[in-house]
Formats: C-alpha cells, structure tokens, sequence
C-alpha cells in the first residue's frame, strides 16, 4: 500500500498535465481529473475543453486553469504548449472518439505523452497510423482501459500467469448496461447523442463503447490473444443508428473458448462488466460493482473470497491498493492506477531510465487490438454472422 | 399455499405409482421418489428398478415393495400390472436417456400415465412417436424439467405474461457446472459413464443432460418459440465422447435473441442454472441455487428482490408454495410440484373430468421441443456454427 | 447422501404416527407431515387434529385418516390407540405451546413415543415434568428445534467441536420477522393471535416463539452452556400482550460472550435467522435464508464459502444431505431430517438396541433448556435488565 | 453529480491545508491526504508529520513540502503558519488520540481551521473544552466521522427524516474486525501498539476507535438521540490493556432501542460496519463494505435494493456522487465528501458568508457526543453492566 509518490518524484515535482475536451456537460473529463490527483502525480495547467472555444473558456475557468493556457483547439494548444519552457509533459484526451486520432497525432508530433480514452480510434487504420507514431515518438501513450487498475484484476492476471488456474478452457465476459433501454439519444441526452452517432463514435455502437472494454479485460486478465470471433450485433431500438447489443463467439489462439455479451438496453444493469475465467484447474469471477472481491476454485476445493488487501492478496493487488481491507475502493480508484501507473513511465522517460518492470498500464498497442476486436464484430455480423479472424 | 391434498383427493386415495429404473446406486431416482411422497398424492407399489434382475430385486425390497411386484424388466412389468385390479396407475421413468422411449411406449400402450426423465429420448423421431402415442391414448404424459416448478419461476412466468417486462428483447440462459472438469467417466463415476456415452445419453452430452433444462426454462418463462440457432459444441476433456461445453446464439420467433451456454467444466460451479430476460420495460434474474429470489426491474426504477411467499408474490408462485417467505423452498419441493401438478391431472383423468386451468406440468411435447433443439445444435456445430431452424 | 432408508428399515415398516393439533387453518400441522413423509418413515394413522371436534373430523378426513381413528381430544386417542394393536408408535404434537404438557404426558402415560413442537411448554415446570415423565418412560422424545437439522448447522456443529475455531469468544445469534410489525392479532390472524396470548404462549411472546429457537441454534452449533444473561424485552406494538423484541447479552460458562436479538416488528426480515461464531482461530457465519451455504475464515486466511454437498462438506453435513451440491436443499429437508433421526431412535427401541452414535436430535432436555432461557430472559427484563443465572 | 469546485471556487484558490501527524508508516494520513486532493479543494502547503523531527522533515519532503514549512512540532508550526501571509488556512489533525485535543487548541487559538480524526478527544472535559473553544473562535471544526460521507448515508438520513420508515423502533449497529485477534501489538505492529495503549487511546480501546464510528452513523442516520446504554466490554486477548470487544445496548430518547456490537476479535471481518434501522412503516440496511448499495423495504412491499446514482437515488445522495450508477465508489470518496464539505465551510467562512444549508460534516459538537458515549459506556461496563446515562 505505497500509492503516494516517493521522495524521489515529489523532489522532481508534478506532471504538468493538459486536457483535449472534457469541458462543462462532459462526463469523463471529471473522471480523468479526478483519477490524476488522487495520488498527487499530475498538476492540470492546460486545457482545449471544448470545441466551441467560448465553453472551452469557460470550461478553463472553472478548473482553476490560467487563462493563457485555455485553447480554443487541440492544435493550438499542442502548438503554444511545445513551446513554453513549463510546457504540459503530458495530455489527456477525453473527446468522442473520432477526435482521438489527430488530437493523439499532434500532441506525439509535439513531443508530448498521450494518455488516451477508449476506444483508441474510429478505424483501424488511424489506429495503426497511432501505433508507428508512437513508437516514432518513444513518447508514452496510454489508454485508459481503466477497469486494468482495480487491484483485484492485477492479482486475477497474476493468478493465471502463475498457473494457478492451469490451462485455461473459457472466457466469459459480459458488460450489460440498461442506461439506452429507451431512445435517449432523441430526447437530449448528450452522452447518449454521440454515442449512437457513426460520425463520432465510428462504426460499432455498444461493441467499441463497452464491449471493447469487456475485450480488453479478457485479454488482460488471461494473457491470450484471440483468434477469430463470430458476433450477432443487434439494434433495438427504432431508428438508433449503432448496434445496442452485441454477442459474440470467441475462439482464443491455443484452444479456449469463450463468449463476450454487451448491451445497453439490458433492464437492471447498470455497468454489469464480470468476468469469469474457467481452467483445467481452477476457475475464478469478479464483477466491476463489487470490485474489491474476486471469487477463486481450485477444482476440488471450497470456493474462496479473496478481498483486496485481505489474507488472500498478491503482491500485484497490494502494488496497487491504497486502503486496507475492508474499506472499499471503487472506479475512481482504479482508474487513478493508470494515471499512476502512465507516471511512473512519464518520469522514467523524464529521466531517460528504463521504466520498472511491475509497471503495468494499457498501450496503443492494446488500443489497435480494441480496433481491431471492433473491426471483426462489425464485419462478422455484417457477413452473416460467420467467423472473423481478428 | 395449499398444496397438501384436498378433501376429495384424500377420498379417492394416493395415485398407486410403479418406477422403472432408479435402483441402488442411482441418483434421480430417490429424487422422484422423494418428489412423490411430500404432497401425498402417491404410493409407490411396483419397480422395474434395474435392468440386473438380482438388484432390481434387492432395490425393491430396500424400498418396501412386494416382492410380487418388484419386475425384472419393464415389458414384464407393464404387462402385469396392466393385468392387476390394483395395477399402477402411473409410471415413473428414471433410466438413462436410452431407455426412456421403449419403456414410455410399453405403459402407454399399456393404459399407464407416464410421467420420464428428460431429455425425453435420444432422437427427435423416437420423441414424436412418444408424442403422437400420447396423444392417441390420451394418457398424462409429465416430462421432469423439474426447475419449472420453482414458485419463482412460475411467478417470472407470469410476470412476462402480463407484460410487466414489456415486449422481450433478449434472453441470457446459462448452466454452468464443473463435476466433468476431469475424465470422471474413467475414474468410476457411474453418473459420468452413462451421461458421456452417446449409446445411452444420445448425440447430446453436455447439451441433453443440462443445455436442455436451460432452454427449456427459457422457453417456460418467456412463452417465446426459438427460430433458430447457432450453435459451438466443444468437447476440452481428451478421449470424452460427447460435447462438455455448449455456446449458442439464439434467436426467437418475434425478434428476441439471446444466448445459451451450458458447461461441465466451469470451475467453480455446482449447478448454476440462471436464467435473465430483457424486455423493453423490464428485466428479470433468477439463479436456481438460490431460488426463492427474484430480482426484477422496472425500467426506471429500483431493483426488486421479490421473494417467494413475501409481499411481492403473485398468485401463481403462492399456489406452489408450501412454507412461509424466509423459510428456503428447494430444490426437491419445486420436483414435488411436478409430481403435484402431474397427479391433478391424473385424478381428472380418473374422473372423466377436464384439468384445471392452472395446472402446469412439462408435456411429451415440450420433451419433443427438447428433442429438436438438442438435434439444432448438434447439427449447427458439425456444419460448422451456421444457423439452424429448430 | 443416503437418507431414503435401508432394506432393514423398510422390512420393518413405516412407524405410525398420530398427530395431536394441525387441523384445517394451521400452519405447522401440514410441515410436520410433509416432514415425516420425506425420507418414507412414518405413516400418519390418527388424529386429534383440532380443539373443536367437527373440525378435527373434517381434517381427519381430508389428510385420508380413517374415521374411527380421527378423535376429538388428545386425551382420547392417545386411551384408544395404545389399547390398538395396530396402534400409534409416535406421536407429533403441533398444538399451541400451552396444549404441549398436557398432551405429552397423555402420550409417554400411554407409552408412545413423542415428537413435539417448540417451546416445549409454557413454564420450566412442566417441563422438569415432561423430562422426569420421559426419562422414567424410556420413550424417544423428541423437541423440533427443526434448524438443527440443516447439513450445514450439522457442519457448523462438527467443525467447532473439532476446534477448527479454536476457543470460542463470541456467539452472536439473531432472529429478526417483521410480521408483527402491525396489531396482526387484532386484524383475524389466527397465527397472531396465539402466539401474543400468554394464555395460549406462556410468559414469552417473541422470545418464546425464535428467541428460543435462535438460543438453541447458538447451544448447538458451539456445544457451550449459558451462564448468565441480561435481557431487554420490549413491546412495540401498543395493546399487544407479550414482547415482540428481545434483546439479550450473553454470557456462556468458560468465557466466551455474546447477544441475541429476535424480532417481530423488523421491517424487511422475513424469518432471518443468523448464526456467528468467533473463536481464538476462525469464525463461521450461517443464515437459515440460505441454508446451503455456511461461511469458514481461519484466522489469516481467505474466506471460504463452504456447501452443502461441495468440496469443503464433512461427513456429518454428508449423512443429512438429499441432493447433490448447488440444488438446494430447504426447510422442509432440515424439518424432515429431525423426523429422520427420531425415527432412528424409535426403531432402535422397537428393536430393544442402543440408538446409533451419530444420530441427533433435539430431546426433551433441550427442550427444558429452552424453557429455562425463557424464564431468565422474561426474569431480567422484569427485574430492570440485570444479570440472570439460567 | 457536480463535486468538482464550482467557477467561484476556482477563482478564489485553493485551501492552503497544514497536516499534524501521517508521517511515514502512518496510515491514516495519507487517507486524509487523498481525501483534500479528491475534490480539488486543498492544497497541503506545511506538516508537522512526525514527534521525532527527522521523521518530520523527512516525511515532509516526500509530499513536496518546502523544507521551511516542515515543522517538528504543531505548536511550532501554528505559531509559524499563523505569522505568514500565505499560511495555512486550515490543519488536519491525523496524530494518535491524546494529541487530538493540544493540536486542535494551538490551531484554533492561532485562528486556523481544524480537521480532526476521530475519536475528538481522550476525555469528555477536553471534548467540552474544544467545543468552547471552537464556538469562541467562530472557525470550521470538523471531525472525519468519514462514514457520514457516503452518497448512501446521507440517503439513509434523508429517507428517515423524511419518514419513510415512520417512527423508529430499533437501530441496530455493529462493527466487527478480526485484526487485533492476536496480540498484534506485542509482534510490532505500530498501529496496534498505540490503539491498545491507554496513554495514547484514552480509556476505550475498540469502543474508541470503532464503536464510535458506529455510534456516530447510527446517530447520523437516525437523527434521534441516546438517552442511556448498558454496557458489556472484553478484553479477549490476555495482557491487552483496553477493550478488544463492545456489546452495548441501547435506549434512545423517544423511545426506540437497540444494540451496538464492535469487535477486534471477529474472525472473517475486515471492516464490517453495518447499520439497521427498523420504524414503524419500513426497514432500511447499509454496509460499508458494500456502500453503494441501500436495502430499502416498505412494510408490506417488495424489498428494494437502492444504488449510488440508480433509480432510487435521492438528491442528498446525488449530491455527493462522483461517478455514475454501477461503478463504484469507495472509502475514500466518502472520505473525500467530508473535506469537500468542510471546504464549503470554509469558502463560507473566508468570504464572511453564511453557509449553505445543505453543507453537512460531522462538527466538533458530534465529537464531544461521541466522547461522552465512550465514558458511559466504559462506566456502564465497570459499574457491572448498568444503564447509564450519556
């Protein structure tokens, strides 16, 4: 339980972090502000919050951000930023999604690390051109696949890594959601608008918005790549442009097998994401509303409830974890491990070293890998529903 | 909750039950039996309990039938007591899958209700043979999908009726267990031989002894008939001989669709039967290892635990209930029902009268729906996952 | 898992019982009969069913027992059935509490066996009596503390006794109902208005009623005699004759401390009955909602969640269990396994031998301990809360 | 969801925060530290972190505090702080108990806010002495009772005041741990040592540390105030000096009763405290190891199961909600809530404003109360268990 910064980073001071969107009426904004104060290693000093430069304004104001650093567009702030001597070391970029890629683009031509919302892009092409440049860079870029931050999901990695549940056979994952059961997006709701929108959110509806979360978790938590999928997308409601629910088959590269079910208009969900993971020696499920338990079996042996910070935890949960056992952490938590976790690589880059081993955050490479999960589902159901090699 | 018998049940006496198959060593057997006594409404008298003359015997005896009416066989069994003044009246079927067809058709021919295990056969053509005997002798004929008589599914049942979950849009089945998670069929396992042997359990293993029972449940709760499926069968155990993992996309007549997986090496599960439906204006969850909860959502509104016999019970659940809300029903009070209900409908038969209304049991027709779907899937999978008409 | 019972048992026949109480419009009559019928042991030949002969005619002949066996007072079957050859071998008596004493010892003068209802009496008195009667009788006499024959309490039970708890500390019992919660007495029901009539009760209402049931449960599972207790009762309810609330601090010989708390009047608990246990290396936890269940820690490990049936059962939670893990098993099936156990003791005597080491269940001794409990409680509350020897 | 400052609060700057104690190997510090940075309210700007004063400044430089304003002593730093222009505002106080009061004395003489941990004090005559003092200098006293900062109390508080659950009968609170089951603060555990230590806890131990936390919820929650307890402290571990376990029961002005358990030595609790509360019209339950959720039930109705930010969430839960429904928040955003309001408290204070009325912290008078319930209940419990008076 060592989530503070040490001596070292705080002698060396804060991250000066800048923001792309995330102004008045955004709802992830707040999410990715708080997450990066929580342990004290970013200082936000900049910020393009909106598109419309009055609200960006505004939006500036109100976060305590210098008038001088409030930018009417990304560009501009990629530009004037590079260019001061305490100039932002890092952006976060918290857009819909179709302004992920030239916003990522111009902040790593600047020099500048990108930590980035989910999905990476809009297609997989910007994707790929994301992943050259990045790595053109050598800056860091990281994508906020926050759920990877709960403690209990590092410890779930761990476990399978270490064999504890042997060979692994299926991988369950679901994420249901209710929250667009009705046609929100037509009576106002702004999340609701550009989620269901082509244009902002490319091609997949519920399937880039959640089920590349789900995905995502999957592959984290079991260490395997996938092979092929075979996905029904669904629309549901009259006239919604995107698909609302989503099911898919999944066959994993060494033989597991696996289903992954998204929706947004399951009734009595409200951000169900669970995911269960069964081998030839054991099993274990964890749910993201009761994320400080996760359930092992060891086949022949009582089930266990392993908690966060309890008697059953692993190096990997204790890494990250910031209260004891019993006191719940939740999603703000979690998803200030990735701003901790982006930290530690930012000041290894800060200071030319290697960034540590135990040091775990989602790249742009496992963005691409989300496009490319997206890409399969959509063009799999399109065909027919047939097998799709991602 | 009346489910004791009534005046005139009482009158006319308990129904005089014969049983074939369930001798020592057999599992659903002393289920069945158990199921027959707690109502009262029969008096087992007559077995046919082995297919080995000496346990048959032995078994009969253990069980308090006279020795004049403990068979070697269930031809013998159905021709003598057919002959008896005192004969059985009903019969209950509790082989392996194998056996249920040639033993249903030897008491129906003979003038004897029927009430069989599931799957009902191990062929869709044996199935509508029994279907359409039934139908020409007119005789009860109750096939044991026993989770229908959970009071909470009954209720679930009829909340979709009425509409209370809207039009429904999705159904999520699943049943996971993990007893076959090793080659238990090699080690002794009486249970584990028979239900992997395609000779005795039919093309279906995993998919007949427990993908059935989900679909089944499915289909009782919504009222929905499947059009179609898609269905992966795997078999991860090396040398077993039928399917221990079943993943299927499903889609209903009306628009519905939904998933299906059934499993014999999920870690970590016992009998995790659960059952979700989606509809426009609600969602539903049951789990049968804690089966006097119901959640429901109204869309829009707080999260229910309706329980069994408490203030949100409809009529349909109180009429199958026996104690009171908090004290736990199980899993052999909701086989009782079966046997209740299956019993109504024989004494109306003995009267000449018609069955109430609310009298619900699973027919030889839903055995034959078993049957197709068990068939659909079968054949999905080996053309290599493509839709299949049920 | 061999409840059903042996070739012995079944060559000698089913025990007939007669029944003093449970007529039409009762509740407890009709679980103690499907009780006896679940595991085939008993056969109910007679009756006394109800204080008001009609009415103990009536339910005579709907539960199928010959006319001239059905009696209008207790006291007149119990004369006319020991003069029977063919006459009762036990009797279940499920009266009100204050027809307990009286009934019992028509009984055990006439030399059957009993099977009686909880609180065994209305004062520690007639219980001393009941004890002394039973004792020179030498008849099986026995009390449904029915919770006691849940597999997992029977678990509970053997894990302490081996000291997987180390020394015990702390016992925490709890009972809470709402269905008092309003005058339900003076609204028609028949269940309320008994049980709030000292007349009919004894000095304890809700203490009488699952105070005593909880205290037993809590004697049970830890194998501990109560020292001393204080006790708060409480009547919420304006009008109402007895306590709907109890609240008690424990003090059990050898150290180890405790409360219990029981309730009529607890808005949302339908019949929550909780154990904990603590002891210098583990604690459990059990709820009689869900009874299949039974929660382990060792001191410094991860919680387990051990089943009925699963990896983690003992041998004694194995000898009570019906069917396998994850169906579960109810109230009735705990019920029914005390009716299982007298049985085994009653045919121990028909037979003259030792009754079985392994066999348990509530005797009449409990019983008084019971009544004792009562009477402290009902003491220190009068007496202004003070600490009370039991 | 608007916890993020507002445009004025951005504009005015940041709260210039001072800490005592949470030197390196505290704990509680650090949770303090999170807390001020969640909400963007407070900047910590000096520390007196340690009594040792290398500690001090060593500690001080790992949270990038100047070295200037690294005191070794609070009176030191009060004295420092209070001279500067730029001086800190407002100090958390995060020291062992008997520092409370010395602390919180130099900072309001020096006109500075206070922030205290809990319990307030180590006596009643210092808890009095604090509230006097505190009215006299007019400045924000606030004492982290952190539960009251979660979304789902301050419902919990709503819905009885705006009585949903009528009139109250029975609170029923509890706070188990298993942490102190041995003797810990003989192994080298610093912050068992100084919890078991009278000259550092005052005269409770576990009734200090966490029998006041479910003192102060039950009273926040309920709203009705404690007229007597009867109290039973132990002291299960040999050589320990303070309590390690609690059993109270309660009588509350008005007429309601309940009991308060908290305990060290319960095996399988981390942090288990929960909260019942019982009226006359409903129930409602809360565990703050679950926080999200609220069980709600109307006598009569189906229980409903109430969620941060769901369908049932009231304004004052929303109020202090961060993140949507389904994902979850823990600890430290309840904890965050106390200094956010303690924030508005101070904007208020620093503009000469009144404030705003829905602004709620647990003040120095809910300390002083919560000092009095630990002296009546170590009274009641030495004087044998008698009612006394708070």
């Amino acid at each position: 339980m060592a989530i503070e910064g040490s001596k070292e980073e705080a002698a060396s001071g804060r991250i000066r972090l800048g923001m792309v969107g995330g102004g008045q009426g955004a709802f992830i904004g707040a999410v990715h502000r708080i997450a990066s104060r929580i342990d004290d290693q970013y200082e936000l000093v900049a910020g393009a919050l909106s598109s419309e430069p009055a609200r960006a304004k505004a939006s500036a104001k109100d976060l305590g951000i210098a008038d001088d650093r409030a930018y009417g567009s990304f560009a501009e702030m990629a530009k004037a930023e590079a260019a001061r001597p305490d100039g932002i070391e890092a952006v976060a970029i918290v857009t819909p999604n179709h302004m992920h890629a030239p916003a990522a683009k111009a902040f790593l031509d600047a020099g500048i690390h990108v930590i980035c919302d989910k999905p990476l892009t809009t297609t997989v092409a910007e994707a790929e051109e994301l992943v050259a440049l990045a790595k053109k860079s050598g800056k860091v870029f990281a994508v906020t696949h926050n759920y990877t931050g709960y403690p209990m999901i590092r410890q779930a990695r761990a476990m399978v890594a270490a064999g504890e549940l042997g060979t692994i056979r299926l991988v369950q994952a679901e994420y249901p959601q209710d929250w667009l059961t009705e046609k929100a997006e037509a009576t106002g709701s702004k999340q609701a608008e550009w989620r269901t929108d082509p244009k902002r959110s490319g091609a997949g509806g519920c399937i880039g918005d959640i089920g590349t979360h789900a995905y995502n978790l999957a592959c984290f938590v079991t260490g395997l790549e996938l092979d092929e999928l075979l996905a029904q997308l669904s629309t549901f409601v009259e006239g919604r442009l995107l698909d609302d629910d989503v099911e898919i088959l999944l066959r994993w590269k060494g033989g597991a097998r696996g289903m992954l079910w998204a929706s947004q208009v399951a009734v009595g969900h409200e951000n169900g994401l669970k995911l269960r993971v069964y081998g030839t020696k054991g099993g274990l499920e964890w749910t993201q509303a009761d994320p400080n338990y996760l359930w092992f079996t060891k086949f022949g042996q009582p089930k266990q409830l392993l908690t966060r910070g309890g008697a059953g935890a692993w190096p990997e949960a204790a890494r990250v974890t910031r209260v004891p056992s019993g006191h719940p952490e939740g999603y703000l938590e979690g998803f200030a491990t990735i701003y901790a976790e982006a930290a530690r690589a930012i000041r290894a880059a800060r200071e030319g070293k290697a960034v540590d081993a135990d040091v775990i955050y989602p790249s742009v490479e496992d963005g691409l890998i989300g496009m490319k999960f997206i890409d399969a589902a959509v063009k799999s159901s399109q065909a027919g529903n047939v097998w799709t090699k991602v």
